[in-house]
């Protein structure tokens, strides 16, 4: 497998494919043709190939695709087979949302920390996790062998939230923010902005002819 | 402008150009120099110089961009001009947290009416936003010329709501869910699928060098 020459588009697929398989297996399903896993996951087949071409031969023409060694492979590739601990940083409208949100296709992701400002909710437990104070980051982070943040501060806080995970040793953030952040130290950031959605949309909806609806 | 030839990946960043432009024009900056708009928006220069080809000659070499003329183009590109009325469909914990989000960046973008089941919502003004019952949906939709919706239903219920919306006539639907629509009518649907966004970190963040941070 070349990690390095995979696109980032492809990568954004496996989570799809993956959850798709889990579903197959649980179902009891041992072969799937890629006509039937195109159709499930709304991807294109020869998308499908193209994006199973980097990780080199998956399954065979004609016969279609062992749905439990394909899951497996899936599930490491995507570190699904390890518990992944993340943190959650700005327990918010949003951020209270993120917490009650069911990580559904996944066993192994699990926010295991909270942290915010406000000391009516520092100290407690909400909806089963804790909520730390921010003091208590670098800590906690390194307790939990946490690598992930989810980031849901106001925008106005969302460079410096970021500049002290950095320092705590955070090495990819989800920035829910609309705020742009400065990375550093090789930090990966990825930006979910709800209102950059919508407004895709809106922009695709006008627009005539898109050339890619996915 | 030929709308038919813009690849979505662009289309994404308008709405980080148009942010910024508003940004630079409220504190009465009136040319940005594409250094600065790179480093504001983080996508490098060779990137933007190619988005903004696909709308002609935006601004001069050497000069920089008009931050008014270019704001009011994107203002006008993104709809963000007139008034778009949105619906929200399922008022749970993400639906409720959608509908305190402020789409912060843009004045024209309105969550209008909200869509549950749950008979002690239904009928009430949560957050300002009045909640029908699905049965009301057509007659909303018609009323408030609304032609997208946000769907934050449970996974199970994703398909069937969309049919309704289709034939209620909504033309864009942002999906929330985890569920992979099937979509007709050429109705838009644009997934927004939080597991997938932590897993995909999750992946880049263990393969040594992935093609594109970005």
């Amino acid at each position: 497998m070349k990690d390095n020459q995979i696109p980032k588009a492809t990568a954004r697929r496996l989570p799809l494919y993956y959850r798709y398989l889990r579903i197959l297996n649980n179902a009891g399903k041992t072969k799937v043709s890629s006509t039937e896993l195109s159709e499930a996951v709304q991807v294109d087949s020869a998308t499908i190939r193209r994006d199973f071409s980097y990780f080199g031969e998956l399954g065979k023409r004609g016969y279609g695709y062992d749905v439990e060694s394909l899951m497996n492979f899936f599930a490491k590739t995507l570190s699904d087979d390890q518990m992944t601990n993340v943190a959650l940083i700005g327990v918010g409208n949003l951020g209270s949302a993120l917490l009650k949100y069911k990580f559904h296709q996944s066993n192994s992701i699990r926010v295991s920390a909270a942290f915010d400002v406000n000391p009516d909710i520092v100290g407690r437990i909400v909806d089963g996790i804790p909520v730390y104070p921010i003091s208590d980051l670098k800590e906690q982070i390194a307790i939990q062998q946490i690598e992930i943040a989810i980031l849901t501060v106001p925008a106005q806080q969302a460079q410096d939230t970021f500049n002290t995970l950095v320092d705590a040793g955070i090495k990819g953030v989800l920035n829910f923010t609309p705020a742009r952040i400065v990375t550093k130290d090789n930090v990966l950031v990825q930006n979910v902005d709800l209102t950059n959605e919508l407004q895709t949309l809106i922009y695709f909806l006008h627009s005539t002819n898109p050339t890619e609806k996915k």
